[in-house]
């Protein structure tokens, strides 16, 4: 069973868009409890999820993660199974089926990428749809101004991904959605962003994220759902895509990712002694402040993103020369730099920083990059 | 960060019926590699389940998974997210939409505890039910013999579960379905029996487990899908319930449960080195053989399932006195023997022994139950 081991030659520094770095922390400590809870003898991850012990685990997980984000009393906080994409159903599917203040069975898009493009071709599956805009004729360079957001009458939601992880697209600020809209819920994927800014949940409907970038491995998926509209799902909803009967289950209707959620209630707490979003916040920002200042400053490298939607999270880059890519990318995996390989679908490069990335590694980066450039240029 | 840690006072024995214990051997090399998988220095739970590492472990897990079961080739593995209850509602959903030879839209099922009661449940609200038998009446205490039950005309699907964790009923061997059936797949649910003996896959339709018995942590279901059936979903199916689409994603359609993935693949190899199905099988029937002989042997305690249908993995009993279950519960935790309290729908007491138990564990609980019976009997 042993595993072969080899000693790094470098040190490492991992900028996969996810599965992703999670905070070092919190990653050793889940090591050295693993085999042994507490002093429980067993295993967090083989124990009942409804012992005493699961369950403090559990609602201390929630306590947490109401503080870091004041989420208001109305709002559910549910631990889905499986990822986000599952969201993209469960959204029509439970918002579409009772219209509620006037507001019908349509839903508005907001095409912004790759991520709320799946999510629009999904829900044409399962509802009616209305793109209220999109920016596919620019490539996902921008996000278009509200002002030109064409909404349907009174849609029962408008959906959109705060942080679209292949374009490095994310939005600065909630958009605002006009009186016109009613009781229009606001829906947002926020996998790739989550706890990674302060966010008034109060303006929002349902928000959810997988956990795979800043909270914990893959295979769970937080929401916050507000009560008002656990009652809007169709009849024929499959149970464990029914918010409501997760809700009442309190997300233990049948077992739960319980290793993953664990370890997501460790970052959370670890995010609390850290100063909260706001220093998630502010460390972002000077991550990939840093590397689009250095993108901009060399004409070796370039970002096609508008300033203002720039991603803090998921920086894609160009080189000059896109014949130098795979020297570029077998440098730097030599050099320790991981996972900046860009998604196939655009090629190029892309470093993902997330809450769990040391700003050292963005420092390596930088002078990887003026090395390769200056060696290269 | 760091935990409080105290060294337990007694050898533990984990006896809980799921989340439940996994092969120490494997858990040891989770640990040992979980802050960095193979020199890579990240983790497997820290990358792209694109990257050449973890789709080695994947196809490798595949291969191992199909020796285990010598599994045809006319079927696709399929590595699910979430627990085996989102395969009650992809049932329906995958295996009603066409007909097929002749079946319709009517399912069959055969209820023979709590985990069947459920899937039926769900199903009824997706398609056309028919409760070919059920052993309802006499408290889950037997299976009706196939002779009893009353199927539908052709219908889409036989459902029903293998081994009822609550009632300890398990299936001594498949159902035999009659010709009338014509083309009626097979559809059974196994999570908490699965690699625990050999199985005629052939026999099957569909196979579905949820990892958190004789696998993996939860979060993750495997299912053995035949190619024939990818062809009978209904039009509005969620994409992720989608059986066709995942197996033509080879599970990674959207990023999946990575580290249970994972940890199956160190389970199933571990599994080959201990001898496979066979060898587990052995070892189940050894210990379970021992704790119902005991059982049988004390007036003071008491099963009371039909012989030819008690489970090898889950073995409920009861005392005589049921005023004294917290003061055996209590004592028995005492002693490092946990999970030992019954379902709360029965009541009593109910020993779990998963693949990953020592016979060592069975051999405790024994000495214990005749100590306690001699000091309260």
């Amino acid at each position: 069973m042993a595993a072969t081991r080899r000693e790094p030659q470098v040190t490492v520094h991992n900028f996969s868009a996810g599965p992703a770095i999670l905070p070092r922390a919190v990653m050793q400590q889940a090591q050295e409890e693993f085999l042994d809870w507490h002093g429980l003898g067993i295993s967090i991850a083989e124990m009942s999820h409804r012992s005493p012990a699961f369950t403090a685990v559990a609602e201390q997980s929630v306590r947490d993660l109401t503080a870091l984000l004041a989420i208001p009393e109305n709002y559910r906080v549910l631990f889905l199974q499986g990822g986000a994409s599952h969201v993209m159903s469960m959204a029509p599917l439970n918002l579409c089926g009772k219209t509620r203040g006037g507001t019908g069975d349509c839903a508005d898009y907001v095409i912004t990428g790759h991520w709320s493009q799946r999510a629009m071709t999904e829900a044409e599956r399962l509802t009616r749809v209305n793109i209220a805009a999109s920016a596919a004729e620019v490539n996902f360079t921008t996000i278009p101004p509200l002002t030109d957001w064409r909404f349907s009458a009174r849609p029962a939601y408008l959906y959109y991904c705060d942080n679209e992880t292949i374009a490095g697209v994310e939005f600065p600020a909630p958009p605002v959605l006009p009186d016109t809209c009613g009781e229009t819920a606001l829906v947002c994927d926020m996998t790739s962003n989550f706890l990674s800014r302060p966010l008034p949940v109060e303006r929002y409907g349902l928000i959810f994220a997988g956990a795979q970038k800043n909270m914990a491995p893959a295979g769970l998926t937080v929401a916050l759902v507000r009560e008002d509209l656990l009652d809007r799902a169709r009849a024929d909803v499959p149970f464990l895509y029914h918010f409501k009967l997760l809700a009442e289950h309190d997300s233990m209707f049948n077992t739960p990712p319980v290793f993953s959620w664990y370890l997501a209630g460790l970052t959370f707490a670890w995010m609390r002694t850290q100063g909260g979003v706001e220093a998630m916040d502010a460390r972002a920002r000077r991550r990939s402040g840093k590397l689009y200042e250095f993108i901009d400053g060399h004409e070796f490298y370039r970002n096609p993103v508008a300033k203002p939607y720039r991603s803090r999270m998921n920086v894609p880059f160009m080189l000059a020369d896109a014949g130098l890519d795979r020297a570029f990318l077998a440098a730097a995996e030599d050099n320790g730099l991981l996972g900046l390989k860009g998604h196939r679908s655009v090629g190029g490069m892309r470093a993902s920083m997330y809450n769990g990335l040391p700003e050292a590694s963005v420092d390596a980066l930088l002078e990887f990059m003026a090395d390769f450039a200056a060696s290269h240029g």
